[in-house]
């Protein structure tokens, strides 16, 4: 019964995985079609998005199913709730690539905000990377390390808002339309990421860390 | 030791609806800060959203040693883990409620889109202020109830979109930036409250209704 267990469970571990590879993909994928301003490219993104809706669903019915035969208690149990909840995260994370690949073929973000961006991309798709390898790991400070790679995502958010409302913003209103839901969708994302990281450090430790900022 | 499961169950049910009427009240606050442009009254939706994020901390503690010591199978471990769930979607409406409060003293609405703010503000606290009444009932058709709703702010987010980017737009920069942020944190404020009355059908029948559309 214990070995059923542990091995559905690793199971629960491996579509976890899998589904912070597909996001990673996803969001890379919405980075290029972006800064190309590729519709084809933007197109694939809505494709791998739905593969994570798919695996979410899976993820949560093998988690309930192991729940009602199984009735783990403790960490066991703090694990399984643990895969729902991140199975959540990592799927929203999927819809914030595709909201950013829809903005594709809308008003370009400006030259002057290009670099920023980029760098954008770039940081929360290096986090959903680090995810994969967190699932299964029992080291429990996951969380500090995505922190800090968010706090550069909510500063680069920060200056680009300023921006974009600021006097020297020559590049229209649809461009700062544009400018303001990129950069918001990056934030969230990465604001994604740090919860899983946070909630698997949970899973293992038993206590939750301190919630990031508040956005 | 049934009797003491669904005495529990009953008192996390009460722990939700008081949820719901904590979100509502907040998000009323937040439209009136926002409609009066009164700092004060925005600074009060903060306390209401840190209420908010101590209730659902507790609603899981509660739900998880509920699971733990009880092991609930079938509808009953539907309606726990549904808990969990509508929990932290309603903590996320007060998220998204601040935000609201927190664009006051941010350049405003203009005149030509004020109508439309007020009624998207009207239409999610009606539903926030509908899903306390479907917690515990087991009709099992609220998410209908609420995807009507959640067709006319779709709508208006769309209208409002259209406008702030359309060339009659007079309004400058920084009020799009408003006008945008506004939209899509009452578009998302709606969406969580379709998905938590779309988790209570399913914890009453088993089904999950169809999702509703993307965003």
């Amino acid at each position: 019964m214990r070995e059923r267990f542990y091995g559905e469970l690793a199971d629960l571990g491996r579509q976890l995985a899998a589904m912070c590879d597909t996001a990673t993909a996803e969001v890379r994928l919405a980075n290029r079609a972006l800064l190309t301003q590729d519709r084809g490219v933007a197109a694939q993104v809505s494709a791998l998005d739905a593969e994570l809706d798919t695996a979410r669903d899976r993820c949560e019915r093998t988690a309930h199913s192991l729940l009602a035969l199984q009735a783990p208690v403790a960490g066991d149990l703090r694990m399984v709730l643990a895969v729902v909840y991140c199975a959540d995260r990592i799927e929203r994370m999927g819809d914030l690539a595709r909201h950013i690949a829809e903005l594709v073929g809308r008003a370009e973000p400006p030259d002057s905000v290009i670099d920023r961006v980029r760098t954008l991309g770039e940081l929360v798709a290096t986090m959903a990377e680090n995810l994969r390898t967190f699932v299964g790991d029992t080291d429990g400070t996951h969380f500090a390390t995505l922190n800090s790679a968010d706090e550069r995502v909510d500063e680069l958010h920060r200056q680009l808002m300023v921006e974009v409302t600021g006097p020297e913003w020559t590049a229209g209103v649809a461009a700062a339309v544009t400018v303001t839901l990129l950069a918001r969708f990056y934030e969230r994302f990465a604001d994604q990421a740090v919860s899983v990281a946070r909630r698997l450090d949970f899973a293992v430790t038993g206590d939750l860390p301190a919630p990031p900022r508040r956005s």
